[in-house]
């Protein structure tokens, strides 16, 4: 098991691809795709989220203390995509992608309909960490699609049918059949400890 | 579209289930499973790992500034369980999970051998966010098994054989294959913007 360096670099995953959402100046909806995402914090529930202050996404959160997560299926990959390559600076993303923006009651920004799972986000802490400002957002709510709920409101995961990103193959990846139950499939080994 | 408050919750994802490597006050090598992680900068590049301070880790990695992330295989689910499980206070995880530590020459934890990829981190920062203590290791170096890179030295997805998880089903997932290359499949879209 002999390792190579491969140099200091962001190479680490899976990561996720969320769409952030945040209103500009004159008021009108954005979304950019971040992947340098995830959940920092359980009490208060807090996610961060990475973004380039060369961003467009980047002033309009600065400035309105505001963001959602809309956490997007695989079958909109292409849009997330998209989302991703162009600059809100330059058009309107949600007009240009098909996708609808909603206005969030909670916070000062809008989330993406067509996406199973929203976060509403109040900017709590800005880390400048380096070429990345990092946003630490506390969930004030997390919203699902009633068709992602089975009989008992508890969520489908094939609903969400959540999509990882891998920087280092630019490429998509969905999420395969579960392989183990959490606090369970190890316990095997707790029992055998030495 | 409707959708249903399921209220302030840490609710999304895909999430990575990381192995965050340390060692305690004797000496002794130890790992934790870690899901609220990620990349959080690229220049410098940079990871963001949350660990409670009621961990054993977290102690460690405070005194020692230093932690290893040791992305686990799809094949080691299990141990990655049993290390989210069991404390490094009652017990010799690695021992017990019969994971093999490897000595960082670059920073002062170590890291997993069984793992395909591992990073090097030290902290530079550390950020009380609540129940999670936020640590921002600065990624000093990557490395790679060599079976997980081809003939140009470029990495294998499938030999990484990532594991994502996902809190909410309180279970681990593999990552099928891809659906898209990143700032490719969206281009069909912004070629017709509005």
């Amino acid at each position: 098991m002999a390792k190579k360096s491969l140099g200091a670099r962001t190479l680490a995953g899976p990561l996720p691809a969320w769409l952030i959402g945040s209103y500009d100046a004159a008021g009108k909806p954005n979304i950019m795709t971040a992947a340098w995402c995830g959940i920092c914090c359980s009490k208060p529930p807090e996610v961060s989220v990475s973004l380039r202050a060369a961003t467009y996404s980047h002033a309009q959160i600065m400035t309105r203390r505001a963001f959602t997560v809309s956490v997007p299926p695989a079958s909109l990959v292409r849009e997330v995509d998209f989302t991703g390559l162009a600059s809100g600076r330059e058009m309107d993303k949600f007009a240009a992608s098909g996708l609808t923006p909603v206005r969030s009651e909670l916070v000062d920004a809008p989330y993406v309909a067509e996406c199973p799972l929203v976060l509403e986000c109040k900017v709590v802490h800005v880390h400048e960490l380096g070429l990345h400002t990092q946003f630490i957002g506390e969930i004030l709510d997390v919203k699902a699609e009633e068709a992602a709920l089975d009989a008992e409101g508890r969520l489908i995961p094939e609903a969400l049918a959540m999509i990882a990103y891998l920087g280092e193959f630019r490429a998509y990846f969905p999420l395969g059949p579960s392989i183990g139950k959490s606090f369970a499939i190890g316990r095997e080994l707790l029992e055998k400890k030495p």
